[in-house]
């Protein structure tokens, strides 16, 4: 039988939260790596294997694809305990994942990338990465207040939410870098999951 | 009992995708407009009912409050029919409701708002403009293809992820002045939903 694979850019928080989910959840599946920029990204593209043109794709053992991070999260984690059973706790988690996608990585995310590819540095004006700073403040100051009253994002229990906010979170401070001293319970959020059997990092 | 209350901006596709949703199910909800840079909308922030400070949100007859056009649209039309039974057209659903809200949003959205709301217009640089207007083409062009074979974005009926692409792709050409003319089966598609037994107009 052919084995599941995922186009995945080793560097990107969204490819990374799949393989995170992956590991967490001991699937095995075949990581295929297209980097950015890379010639390997671009043979992807020309063989139709990114149907929206981007990393991550999960391509099936029967050859269907799925784009988009958070999709692919669900479709893996589809009827595992990281999809809450209750019906408004699982709204909830759609509610953070897309928030994610909207606000989050267009921010936290987006900076990160300025700083991180050299190929960007010419669009990290001054004035572009304080707009980005103040507001990647502001939206992970939503996460801390969250955080402060509950352990995980939706629900009582971890789920999807949470490895989707994870990808670009962990590394705010050293990608991105945001004043993580500020979020003590994003902090300690970013602990528990990296304490998680099974873990691995964006490099690992 | 208390009614479900939708906070919704009038002027908004995203609080437009969840009324749209609401007339084509039938469903009893009371509207609070929050109109941008209104008044209204800064008591809603102040009392707490804007979780993420974004229009719209759902307010459900317990109080419960659930932020973000998308999952306002999962939970509202789960067990519905327009939510694919098969798994995997299920995810291939999600699939564009998030490439809806972290690609084609910040681009087709955004520059219909530049052009609409007088106080965007000195953001509206003739280079950002041209640039969004680029981007936009590109991404209908990605609507365009899926619905050269298929009447509907995921599975074979229509679902949520059209309601949620039609939200700002139905204003494509008039707000966001991006040339229609090129996307036939995306206009045949957008009649097809404008047909619908049920529909409401983004001003009706």
């Amino acid at each position: 039988m052919k084995e599941m694979k995922l186009y995945s850019m080793p560097s990107s928080g969204n490819s990374y939260k799949v393989r995170l989910l992956l590991a967490l959840s001991g699937r095995d599946c075949t990581i295929v790596d297209v980097e950015d920029s890379s010639a390997e990204i671009a043979a992807a593209k020309a063989a139709g294997r990114l149907p929206f043109g981007k990393a991550p794709v999960l391509e099936l053992d029967d050859g269907r694809l799925l784009p988009e991070s958070n999709a692919i999260l669900c479709w893996l984690g589809e009827g595992s305990a990281l999809v809450p059973q209750d019906a408004f706790s699982r709204a909830e988690m759609l509610s953070w994942m897309f928030w994610e996608q909207n606000q989050h990585e267009g921010v936290v995310a987006v900076r990160g990338a300025l700083r991180f590819y050299p190929g960007r540095a010419a669009l990290a004006t001054p004035e572009r990465m304080a707009d980005l700073l103040e507001r990647g403040h502001a939206l992970l100051a939503v996460m801390e207040q969250r955080l402060a009253a509950h352990d995980w994002l939706a629900g009582e229990r971890m789920s999807l939410a949470d490895i989707a906010l994870y990808g670009y979170t962990h590394t705010a401070g050293t990608r991105g870098g945001f004043d993580m001293a500020r979020f003590a319970r994003i902090n300690d959020w970013i602990a528990r999951i990296a304490a998680l059997p099974g873990y691995v990092g964006l490099d690992g």
